[in-house]
């Protein structure tokens, strides 16, 4: 374990939040395993899950966190020991060095009122501040991670305040930034969503069963049906006799959805505001038509996160869709670390080129997006090896080009090929006959009239973001 | 661990074999474990290496098998232990009861002339006769696989023969079944497939190193070059300076491929016996297209088994080609078991259905089996409830009625539902619009004119198998 | 995990701590690995270190804790992650249900002034009412352990302390009880002791490395030289150095040395306040040969808690000192529950009768306590069975009958067989043929003048105690 | 795993067995488990646990085997899977390199007659020459034990005898060596020891279950009584009626029972050919102090192996016997290695000298062997240090001299100190003011008229051994 001042980790974290609570009593830890599992793509590094009785002696809390998938930290005896009808449940993903157990969440705490689990998604841009402030008061943190920050902004809010809601709306007041947010108190659960509705959270219902977690895929994969989203700003509490309350964050902000959530984040069956991920990609795909068609015949997709965009892509111009590749499923996070000098072989063995369908064809091939450039040249190198006339490179997204201090993990200027390369550039160093981004003017289309936050393409942020020597800080 | 006279696993084995052999010195191990992992598709239960090294002390075999996948049982500092520039490896799959890591492969054992190690995928018809008649000579058997009684009828007969390739051949006079074999000799890689062509094995190359295994993808993800397909019958021997021997086995057989090598077990991208398994799967889909023509808006295939035959189903038919599911690619092997009372929550969790894709659609539906009827019957259900107007399912093989006895894990009678309902009866069961299995005498259309074994699907065996008293023992 | 409001987990624990700084800058963990090793007879549910770099970025400390010995949390690779020249350690003993990661020490915090390591032996009164205080101030805890109240004690007092001992000072004023302390700030280790002197704390030196620990067995062990005990009150800071300043808590208070510490906790091997526990224990059983002396033919003491007031008893009585058992020393902590009827087997597993020892002799056989009676029952039996003719039982303490307040693991009133049995009954049920325990009076004279609490033995606490409600509560 | 030819394992090997058969059907794993536990000192790199039901289907075996201490290889659950009325079990220690799973014990075998289990104590020294010959004959080896060796010779006789005695009895014929074996059949418990008696085995009954093991103390643990020892060229069988049958192995040879069982191998509690192992101890250290008497004020012995000796030498010599250390319990196998450059301080981890105790006397310090001579150089240290006046050395076993070929494990020549100096370098050496052997004509005296083999000390081996060529080649 490593503690620092610094913050690090809170700048790049991505990750799923779950709460759930069933008025008639049923046990809900196996709900939340399966709803973890369903939001374990947003956070692959640690996972946690906390549950309360609320008909048991007040604020008893069991809980237990891991590093690992859900299914590799929980097994059926873990889960037989986690009984309630209330909890909450959280995966992470994290940048290495602060991916330790005490950084993992929920966050089960004691204070004034007893118990209180809470779930953060997002990532707040003063946290440094309040952590400072907070130390100055005689505070004691025990985790690098500021969903700390926010903990403590609740319980000292909390001594004065009537309700837990109360004390959550006031500390609202404090922290800045992003967040989708699930907390558990002895009796209610309650979600919170950032002003500007940078991160979802979305409310769904089975029977008396009552569920707050930031994707619908969540809520549908266990047979439930979605209510609506959380509006942002807003706070719900669900209560012990399933009323839905609903209050409103003071601090006005104008919206500004991530739109990296439609093109790459969110899951594919997941509707988040009211728009679909699957049609927005098959939209994104249809506008790289538009923009950049081609003589070509066949569209292929990189699996999976280019399949819908090709799809669309396909769609829109009439050229046949294919499959090119098969991935191996079974290569995953716990394989060797490659040694081979040689990096392509170490793409052959995750993807491999279906030489019938390519040989002799002129091909669409669309990715959602280009990092450092050297996992496409691979693919579009074995793609001509099997005899592929042509390869026409499209990208469902404009080039990332400024960091994200919202909890998106987008790799600094150093590893981005498009921060120092022109785009012929990145054509002749992939390899491609052609090569057409997502024009930044175009992003809009995939998501209609929804106000979207595209700061990492633009520069352009929503609320006023740390400066350069604050940034190096963090970083 | 049980110790049992009956030979109940070595019935139900699939598994995939890997040889290779670097003449130049350079440790093979880590390619072992790429190979293994191209190849974990043909088993996931247990999987195994020995590595030795030619130029070391004679027969100095070192290996390590366990239980798991092989990222699971293969770490790092667990490869660099394996050193040697000769090896195989096995990975297994075998049903409950038997799955133990004594069972595991490659065997490795002491004999006459030294160390030997064998991977066997495959099964004998006559393991048990020959067992008994070595225990009756003073043998001990170790484990309950029928790999074993091969290893024996090596050994046995490497006592009076000048060479292990000479060995080899006078035990496979004696054996009889379905085989496809790799066995490291001290200065030797040896590939042997059974006279029928049961079971598939190939030969690859990369300079100096050479590959032996069950299929070719295993080689191509190596970034190595296919040279050929070992031939039914063939003994394959390739010795310390590259040359390539060859004998065949005297008993003569009439071909019988596999023809669910191509329908479901190989992987897509590999090529056996010089046919693209994509595209006999591509074919299978369009014989289906022509045999059952229906009016339709969109044709999708079950993730993933039933994507390539949808995908020729369109193409045959005109129909447009769409993905209509989502895929939790977290929910794997270890997943806790359901415990809830419908089993179709559990199909929601692993399978999602697009709802703007399906909704107002008339649909095909392509899979590659039915085996029990459970899972596709909620699949239509959930598509149904997403909006689709109809569901005509489409099965690219016809039904399952015979047992294999040559290794291939076809579920019993009670659990097959084609066993016991006529096809109507299917159909109104899983709540079709229409139903359509692959006609058995189309089935040849997929691979050309390569003779096939059919017997689970028309009961006419290529050899002489155990009546039905046997069969009863050997369950 | 558990988290409740109730400290139950304080009452009951026992522990050792363990601080060491190297001036020149040397690694020091393993040297804290050893330490605690020797400490481990103090705690063996967790045990943990943090360490860090005076050299380095400030604050910045490396932990690790776990359940379990020392030599199964920390291996060789652990270790070597855990670089630093100052470290603290920590080995814990608790009752079930709080044996949790979590509630393991050393408390890593990060606070005003950065980072802060603490690891505390004993265990305060008034914990309860700091902690409601504290929380209503909005203090957040994480643990149920009453070390996290000293740390706040700590942090809340620094905002306004020019140096981290004054705000230890002032902490101390707050909490009332028994502690052994070792803090790590950046730049110093400090030692705390109880103005009681309730808990032990010395000072040791190797060249340039000083410790500060529970028991000087881990001094010694290391190869290093004592220094001196740290006196009751008394708050010893090290600095980079070498200097070791001196101040004292300002609260007045009576010595009270726990005498269970002489009797049964400390190591053979350790001096605590000048006293050497081999030769105090030595004391205690010459005291109950003068106090019950017999006619016997052999002096036996129970392993190994009970083999030197046995030798004490020989030396004074001039009957001859025997072994008379096999203890096996591989039946330890991870030993199978057993589910035999017959407790006595279970004993018979742990230890044996030496029979040619025991055959034909009047014996006496000396243990440091009786608790419920039937391990000690059992060894008569056994005893009996092999020959003894006479089993006369002498116990180097008085009977257990008051709960301790102070750290100390005393069993319930329950298990006792003590508060419910007169010694008559004892003798009888345990089958002896005479029983003598240490008379009260006679306590005293193992220590010479050192003032001592033996408050578990006549109910006379050195400070006033929750009375019985709260004790309740406690429970 | 290393498979090799080379036997270089079996040479090295300390082993204790166990078996039981429960005549009424009871379960028997968990006596199994507590029988291991009292036998753990015999071996304590893997253990081994095989079981069978004698109601249930004939020769289904369920086994368990691991590496590690009984109470780390066998958990509560495990043991509730070896269900079954008789049983065999095993304790191993090897040198490394064959430290495998592999070849712990028991072995378990399927062969003409159904299932065997077989657990071994002792060293074949025909065993190269066997295998070499078996394996001429087409046998398949899989461990490189030679326990393997007595499995296939059985196997081969079970052929053409009509019992398993029968095929044990002509087994014995061809191997030469030291054995305590003992075997499970399906409804038979069979213990075998070699015709000189090298090994120890014992028979043990309690109520219907009867027992054969080892060692003596197996027995009293479980609270059984000892019926009688198996004598040399005995295979003892019993039945399922309780009876015991005799016969004797054909070859004639002269009794020499391993001297080295009372000096240090068997427990201080077992009586091995009707000779206590505590009293043969004692009457070492009397005779030392009759071959070495010295004017000193206290004997004291090192822990644990040289207390009984010098509490021998302190009777016969008068002068007091006194504990001078402390031994660290919780330093174990697990330990880390010292990477400290002072060996000396590793000593001091694990043992304390009691200051008080040593200052100012004269002292006699008993061990029963030495083989490098830096522990006891050492430990003299630290007395000298504690300061004790003299330390005089008395050693209750004559110089290691010669290679054993029956199992146990003297170190080699160049480890031992006594090869290569004289007494009185060696006391130079290792800083005592006396030094004394036990002289090798005393050593008869240790167990009266039993003829003894003391080939270790005198290079008179009680039969033909391997000469120095195929020595070096077993090495």
């Amino acid at each position: 374990m490593e503690n620092t001042k610094i913050l690090s980790s809170g700048l790049k974290e991505e990750c799923g939040v779950f709460g759930i609570y069933d008025l008639d009593g049923g046990d809900i830890s196996t709900s939340i395993y399966f709803g973890l599992s369903a939001l374990q793509h947003r956070g692959q590094e640690s996972c946690g899950i906390a549950v309360s009785d609320t008909q048991g002696p007040k604020g008893r809390v069991h809980s237990h966190k891991g590093l690992g998938l859900v299914n590799e930290v929980f097994r059926e005896s873990k889960l037989e020991e986690l009984k309630g009808n209330i909890g909450v449940g959280h995966v992470r993903y994290a940048t290495s060095g602060s991916t330790t157990v005490e950084n993992a969440q929920p966050l089960v705490l004691n204070y004034i009122k007893g118990s209180l689990a809470l779930a953060h998604n997002g990532n707040l841009i003063n946290a440094y501040e309040l952590r400072e402030q907070m130390e100055n008061e005689g505070s004691i943190f025990h985790t690098s991670i500021d969903s700390e920050v926010i903990a403590y902004a609740i319980a000292k809010e909390r001594v004065r305040c009537k309700t837990v809601e109360d004390a959550i709306l006031r500390a609202t007041e404090k922290i800045q930034g992003a967040y989708g947010l699930v907390v558990m108190s002895p009796r209610k659960l309650i979600g919170v969503r950032d002003p500007y509705g940078l991160k979802p959270l979305c409310i769904g219902k089975m029977e008396n069963t009552y569920i707050i977690t930031s994707e619908s895929c969540a809520i549908t994969s266990l047979g439930a049906e979605i209510i609506r989203d959380v509006e942002p700003g807003e706070i719900v509490t669900i209560d012990k006799d399933g009323n839905i309350h609903s209050s409103f964050i003071r601090q006005k902000a104008k919206q500004a959805h991530c739109i990296f959530e439609y093109i790459y984040f969110a899951r594919l069956d997941s509707t988040i505001d009211n728009i679909s991920v699957y049609e927005s990609r098959i939209r994104a795909g249809a506008s790289l038509a538009n923009s950049y068609p081609v003589d070509a015949d066949l569209v292929v997709g990189v699996p999976d996160s280019g399949l819908t965009a090709a799809k669309g892509y396909s769609e829109a111009s009439g050229i046949p869709f294919g499959f090119a590749f098969h991935k191996n499923s079974y290569v995953g996070r716990t394989f060797i670390k490659t040694t081979q000098k040689d990096r392509e072989s170490s793409v052959k063995i995750k993807l491999s080129v279906l030489d019938s369908v390519v040989k002799g064809k002129r091909i669409v091939l669309v990715d959602d997006s280009i990092v450092r450039g050297t996992t496409i040249a691979n693919i579009i190198k074995m793609m001509k090896q099997a005899g592929a006339l042509k390869v026409h490179v499209r990208v469902s997204s404009p080039p990332f080009l400024y960091p994200c201090y919202f909890g998106t993990d987008v790799p600094s200027n150093q590893q981005l090929i498009a921060s120092s390369h022109s785009e012929e550039q990145i054509r002749q160093m992939i390899g491609a006959d052609s090569l057409g981004y997502m024009p930044i003017e175009e992003l809009q289309g995939m998501v209609g009239d929804l106000p979207i936050c595209k700061a990492c393409f633009n520069n352009q942020y929503p609320m006023e973001v740390p400066d350069q020597e604050i940034r190096n800080l963090l970083e």
